[in-house]
């Protein structure tokens, strides 16, 4: 089944915004073995949306298209899905008891009052039902094509595309290929690093595709395996990421979907242990990682941003001595942090981070850049110095990885020697 | 000048990571009053490749294409470009000397050798310098389209993208319209009240667009006024942005790009004052998010993340007896976070959050969602209740802009009673 997406939105095509909703709906339909073949974006303009329908349609046997069909009046999907395939508007009684039962149950700070337009329908459409807002989606078959038009809200988009469209495509596919995929996550080596370690595993004229994706600062590694069979697939696709992962090892902190911070959530609930973090450059970015994860309170203690000296004196006991002699950017305070929080929290593990983030502050010897990472545990007490390179934001975000990937490392190695 | 866009890349298509290519494009475009009339993505196929620049060709003045020149065996644009415009791949002098200069230059963590591949270009093709990566971009002109290739990786293409391509259309540009932009940031309201505070001010007819684009929390309201003279667009633009700017007050917390968190940077920068953040459910997101500028160590002195009960008790002074009685997620709890953290860090001011994001947690008369915020002061405190809903996430992110809104909203005020 040869599917395209479409998205519509002049805040897409002007660029205010980016469109995660291409991203969801090839995500989804991979997952049943469907790909997309084409995606495109037009912006709020009738013509466009009714050429890039036409063209889409004649194309592909589904299109899905995404946006536009909002309460205000920039919101023009309707009106040309309508004109594109020969449709009349006409109120839909079904969408205006949707909208009427939806304002009653909605009461969050951003919803609202509704307007009539969005219970205008083009004729011998089918409604598709949106579970978490107002705007009801529809779906049509025009000249051999399914046509599915979702909101484009994102979390009201995933939730009709899984509802509806999906269970709706998948009774329709006769599946002749099985798809089947995985996915290294990778955080330390450079793309051409990880291409010579994986020489020879790709075999595209066998089925077996290979993909490398930098998403700084890590990297994503998927291996899709194609074939006549789910066997002939796993056949394919499981060796190969077998010895992926043996040439890779340490540098990969997980397999799937799962993030660091996931992985490390786990790590930590099997460990029994605790932790306290004391950061300066990363300004509480660590300790909003670790505690973006429901269950966090468990084995996170406290975070401290010592943003100031007196802080660093007055909450980790950091010696202002040590300050004086060494500067905050140093691996001595870096040390007497790590180990500062771990005594005043009393968690099992301390974990400290001082550095120059930049854009000013940098000196000869310590360039921006420049970050000590420390971590203070019950069997010894680390510190290493890094020189990262980038943006503020960069760094910020290189020096928090770097730091939950040495936690990561230092649970999993003290799992694996139980 | 008719300009579309083509993303190349299977992990696009995919849906393994989100494309922000496209919008960055369109943002630079928008600004030399130039336009996307469409954009493609498509995966790591030679023929889609091909057919996607074949179309575009033919209905664009000009293609900017992004992705798959990377040195490894999925990257294929460059054969494409080659087949697609009957052109030979050569051996580039000029991209080899490039890519030993630049392997020389970078010594960051994520950079590495280099493959002979990346020196390989069409025939006949202009290079495109690229200054921080090792991936050359090239272009040429082709049944009078000119096409843009450009390396995926973010960073590299935008500067690519502003030192050659935007100059190299800006010279060639008969600019016969002229198109002047404004944008309003808006926190609070939902899209239907602000589209009804706003109605009557788009004028389509005359040129004057509007646009709503919810960015969950937050809002943009786009102006886009096109005439004949930058005299005539700003005719049309600067009155209506006005009636907006009244109509909606004070909850607008930016014009332009300006983030609420460099909004609220610039405040305390002239206000003087310094802050302390004390964070339970918020788990360091409003420090993180204070700390993401330059030059907040000036008024930020430090944060607490006190998650544990313990930590507010040793941290923040928070009373056994109050927390027994009350619970941690009270408004009594709240307030005395908030004098806390700004009487032990000596700031002027004192933000506290005490909340349950979430999914677990809730009871009846505090569900999930439920936040109290505190702020403390020099001239009095002030502590609210919130009940937001949505994920674990949603809530705290939808905290943090509550909570810094706030801060804004103080500031703000302080400084025009002065």
């Amino acid at each position: 089944m040869r599917i395209s997406t479409l998205s519509i939105g002049d805040e897409l095509i002007c660029g205010e915004v980016a469109d995660s909703n291409v991203s969801t709906i090839a995500r989804a339909l991979m997952e049943q073995g469907l790909r997309v073949l084409r995606h495109i974006t037009v912006g709020d303009s009738e013509l466009d949306i009714m050429s890039a329908l036409a063209d889409l349609g004649r194309t592909s046997d589904a299109v899905i298209v995404t946006g536009g069909l909002g309460p205000t009046a920039d919101d023009l999907t309707t009106r040309a899905a309508a004109r594109a395939t020969g449709r009349r508007l006409v109120v839909s009684e079904e969408a205006k008891s949707h909208i009427r039962q939806m304002s009653g149950k909605l009461a969050t700070l951003i919803v609202c009052p509704l307007s009539d337009k969005q219970a205008m329908l083009p004729a011998k459409t089918t409604l598709i039902p949106n579970p978490t807002g107002t705007a009801c989606g529809f779906q049509l078959m025009h000249n051999n094509c399914f046509m599915f038009f979702l909101p484009g809200v994102p979390s009201e988009m995933e939730r009709m595309l899984h509802d509806s469209v999906i269970p709706f495509l998948g009774e329709r596919v006769t599946r002749k290929r099985i798809i089947r995929s995985a996915q290294l996550n990778v955080f330390g080596p450079c793309e051409a690093e990880v291409n010579e370690l994986l020489a020879g595993i790709a075999r595209p004229d066998q089925g077996l595709q290979m993909g490398i994706c930098v998403t700084f600062p890590w990297m994503r590694i998927t291996f899709r395996a194609e074939a006549d069979s789910e066997e002939g697939a796993e056949a394919l696709l499981l060796p190969s990421v077998q010895t992926a992962r043996d040439r890779l090892h340490g540098y990969i902190f997980s397999q799937g979907t799962d993030t660091l911070d996931e992985v490390l959530a786990v790590l930590f609930r099997e460990s029994g242990l605790t932790l306290a973090v004391a950061e300066s450059c990363s300004g509480g970015m660590i300790a909003q990682r670790i505690t973006d994860l429901p269950g966090s309170s468990g084995y996170f203690l406290e975070g401290q941003v010592t943003y100031s000296n007196g802080a660093k004196i007055r909450t980790l006991g950091v010696a202002v001595k040590l300050l004086d002699e060494k500067g905050a950017v140093s691996s001595e305070v870096a040390t007497a942090m790590a180990k500062g929080v771990r005594r005043v929290s009393g968690s099992d593990l301390g974990l400290a981070v001082t550095g120059i983030a930049g854009p000013d502050g940098g000196s000869e010897d310590k360039p921006v850049g420049t970050v000590f990472i420390s971590l203070a545990a019950p069997d010894g007490c680390w510190t290493k110095r890094f020189q990262f390179s980038g943006s503020r934001n960069e760094i910020r975000i290189i020096t928090s990885w770097t730091a939950l990937d040495w936690l990561r490392r230092y649970l999993w190695q003290r799992a694996a020697a139980r």
